[in-house]
């Protein structure tokens, strides 16, 4: 099968003006097939604070109300993903910006808790990839922007690092795909803060000692538990790694490599 | 020719949740293709005096500052163009939601004024016909938002009116366009603030004279002179008219046309 590469792109590499450059330079030399999802970074945070609209986070994940779900589709589905398509046309890739409602590429649902209220947050049940395919077959790169909606005319806020993998899953049977999660970091790391102590490579396995020992916690359990998941429902490999090495992480040449065995 | 609707939607309608709901209800139901332009409303002046960025108007356009670029791209890229996609999607429209960046579509250049800076304001070059008649041929109805660019990496804020007329005079080539402003008002009015004085047709020579009476004035006539351009290169006809009775626009039973003789 042929290769896709599902890259997202998040954390402070967002928020970097050079660093993003420099990463969509680097995405935009990756030859084949591509699709680009992006995070929010703290821009959103940061518009909500100068709107006097309180936050509220609830292990990790932003809870979502009327004013919320505004700002976060202004800045991820309009500042962010036109800012990247238009860095990526000035680099020759041809790339076209979209949110999970354009299409009807991501369908979602409110999410549903027993105790919690994340408010407009969407989980996925459905990936069209007849259009993404479509859109791939034209040459064109697909930048996701992580707002999907219901198909009943409510766009909802949804992790980005969940559409990776949704995209990720869903293509598989169509393409060999490459799941590629890269952020600040260069990895998974034994000690947070030193770069290099990347663990190479993570099985099921060894993620459960990791995470028993207090290795792995907070915001990377989400990620590898998606990563895990991925991979069991047939995508090919999933890396996680710095954004400024990507050519070395789809080389596997750099970051952590979550493999079955 | 294949009848293509070009429809801009404007002013007041995108500020009034209950009347751009009905609007995009009648726009879903129009059968055969069609692309739907949208404008801003005051959401973009409403954001910029909430962040306190300064909002300065000449000739009825906006100059664009950094600030002011941030807020359009976020307002009409984003909020606007998201909302109005996750609408058709629930009238079962298959519509995609895209700037000028997307897929180059519309590629601009920054507005130059003897003396005047608009700041970060496009002019627009190009109409990438390939990119529109490929979706369209795919049953999707594209829905653009006022946004350009460069292909250097540089987003421009670009009139919507302008943008309705570039891309029907270049589908023209392809179909048989016909361009529909749709706004608050039932068309060209004899009295501004009398619905029932609509002028059913306008040509060149009683244009010539409608302006001199002082009867069409301000920003009636940007919108006009776009029509005449549009007729002369090619479009098959132009029709302003009131945005909530779309449908007898497209039959030509409401609204002022613009026509050649």
């Amino acid at each position: 099968m042929e290769p896709l590469y599902v890259i997202k792109i998040g954390g402070n590499i967002i928020d970097d003006e050079a660093q993003l450059s420099s990463f969509l330079t680097a995405f935009a030399g990756i030859e084949g097939k591509k699709i680009l999802v992006h995070g929010g970074g703290k821009l959103a945070t940061k518009l909500a604070a100068q709107l006097g609209v309180e936050q509220q986070m609830i292990e990790g994940r932003r809870v979502t109300d009327v004013d919320t779900l505004r700002i976060v589709t202004m800045v991820y589905a309009g500042y962010i993903n036109k800012n990247i398509v238009a860095h990526l046309q000035a680099n020759q890739c041809n790339a076209i910006g979209l949110c999970g409602a354009d299409g009807n590429i991501l369908q979602s649902h409110k999410r549903q808790h027993a105790t919690i209220d994340y408010g407009f947050v969407g989980d996925v049940d459905k990936v069209n990839t007849p259009v993404l395919q479509s859109l791939l077959a034209q040459q064109v790169t697909v930048v996701m922007a992580p707002i999907t909606h219901n198909m009943e005319g409510q766009l909802l806020n949804t992790n980005a690092d969940t559409i990776a993998q949704e995209i990720a899953q869903a293509m598989s049977a169509l393409y060999q795909v490459h799941l590629i999660y890269s952020f600040e970091k260069a990895g998974v790391l034994l000690n947070a803060d030193d770069d290099s102590t990347v663990i190479p490579a993570i099985t099921q396995a060894s993620y459960a000692q990791l995470k028993q020992q207090n290795i792995i916690f907070a915001g990377m359990i989400p990620k590898l538990d998606n990563a895990f998941a991925a991979l069991n429902r047939g995508v090919h490999r999933v890396v996680i790694g710095k954004a400024e090495q990507l050519q070395q992480l789809i080389q596997q040449q750099s970051g952590t490599s979550i493999i079955h065995e």
